[in-house]
């Protein structure tokens, strides 16, 4: 299934893509794409529907694709040619930091470059929604905890994330740096997460072209990992890494983004997204 | 006003503190200290009543002081003494770091070791808590952002924080390492947030004395500063730092948490907290 949210920012409905890729409204039949509803038994339901039955939405701004988002993991280098760009050795064990949730955006907002910003940068990425509570789980038994798979932007500044006191928080949490969507592709439509590929143009310039299969933790491990260190739960989004190609790699001299440009980006099965850069609001 | 919530994990009803120190249930009134409820205007309306008029909750478990809390946002190396015992230089500008929300416990609620810690350590701090959108605040309007003030026990794995892969959050986030309250304490009765005591101590053993007068970035520049790189919302929680005593601190030899320890610490005029330390759960 393809589930997504539909509407004014704060106010979207939950639907879901038929085979024409008409959305229909579930609105009345869910509360949100969250919680219970991404569990296996909340899929279940959603896919005994008879799509036909259920009234189309016109066409509307897409929102994000999960609702109540709890918490926004991230995993950094895990692309080996990444690591590499970014002059570092790849890492031991996963890097984690955290997105604030309000960063949260629909896939076609406009992002914002912050006040002071100089080095605004890209990095499509896969991002793993999870469906079922998770703490100390065996990487065997952790897709059961995934719900499905999202397109994101993890948009980062770089002068804020690593020259501003240390911590990656800090250039990762501006309002519309988390683009997520335009669907919610459950787990059973992803026949292997470790084989997508992914890309990002500039302008239309391709700027990021890179594929699952060189992450150097996949998402079964990433699942497992991170839930011994906090519980996942429901509708939680893990964003697993960039390929190579982030505007601060760039030879002989990195390129940031300024306002008035256009990023599209997309993922084989998970759509695809366009943003376009603004100033950033009060 | 002390605001608390009271009641079972996950059904916490809204209370206030009356003169005699009866809890009062506010759960007819309103449905959870969070939201609009924390706003000036939602505190306007809470001060005006009659709290003889409320029903008297009988004695049961204090639970956060604050609901749906979106981002629990930390300060590191916030205390000039605390900093030196860490080996490190003070800061030029904070240090921010997230914990995950769902590391929320109530004060007095069981703190879990986690499986393979050798390394769990206390940090008693101020909270903050956020009453109203502050994005891009300058520092002499950010007090009025701010709700009240609450105790924290930010407990720390110094291993998974620093040794497991360079950013914090890893050390930050296992279940129960997040202490609030017992109250929220409206910020007009907090009159100088930059003079109160603070205190921990382990087995009854006194390991942290401090005071806020001794904080690097005060409150205001805090709320300040953060509103520059993302948006605190309503119930947003900022942990401020620790003062000196913290156990990696400890010399000849560091010392950590083991379980079926008793963890005590409090802060003046923001009641105090009495955690015992278990193994981790499933």
């Amino acid at each position: 299934m393809k589930l997504l949210r539909i509407g004014p920012k704060g106010h979207e409905k939950p639907a879901i893509l038929d085979a024409q890729g008409v959305a229909r409204d579930l609105s009345g039949l869910v509360d949100d794409l969250a919680g219970d509803v991404l569990s296996d038994e909340g899929q279940r339901k959603l896919a005994a529907l008879d799509l036909s039955t259920l009234p189309a939405l016109p066409d509307d701004r897409i929102g994000p694709c999960v609702g109540h988002v709890g918490k926004f993991i991230c995993v950094g280098l895990n692309y080996a040619d990444h690591a590499k760009e970014t002059g570092k050795a790849p890492p031991d064990e996963p890097i984690l930091f955290m997105k604030a949730t309000t960063a949260i955006n629909g896939p076609n907002d406009d992002i914002e470059i912050p006040r002071t910003s100089q080095k605004a940068d890209w990095e499509v990425e896969l991002g793993v929604v999870i469906g079922k509570r998770a703490k100390y789980i065996a990487e065997a038994e952790a897709l059961d905890h995934v719900a499905g798979y999202c397109l994101v932007n993890d948009v980062s500044e770089r002068s804020f994330q690593s020259e501003r006191g240390g911590q990656w928080t800090k250039g990762k949490s501006h309002d519309t740096f988390g683009p997520i969507g335009p669907w919610l592709v459950t787990r059973d439509e992803v026949a292997d997460p470790q084989n997508l590929g992914l890309w990002l143009d500039v302008d239309g310039v391709r700027r990021q072209t890179g594929n699952t299969n060189t992450m150097i933790f996949g998402v079964a491990f990433l699942v497992s990992y991170i839930s011994q260190f906090m519980t996942l739960e429901p509708g939680d989004i893990i964003a697993t890494g960039t390929p190579p190609g982030v505007g601060m790699g760039i030879k002989p001299e990195p390129v940031f983004l300024r306002e008035g440009q256009v990023i599209t980006l997309g993922i084989d099965g998970l759509g695809s997204q366009r943003q376009t850069t603004i100033a950033a609001g009060a």
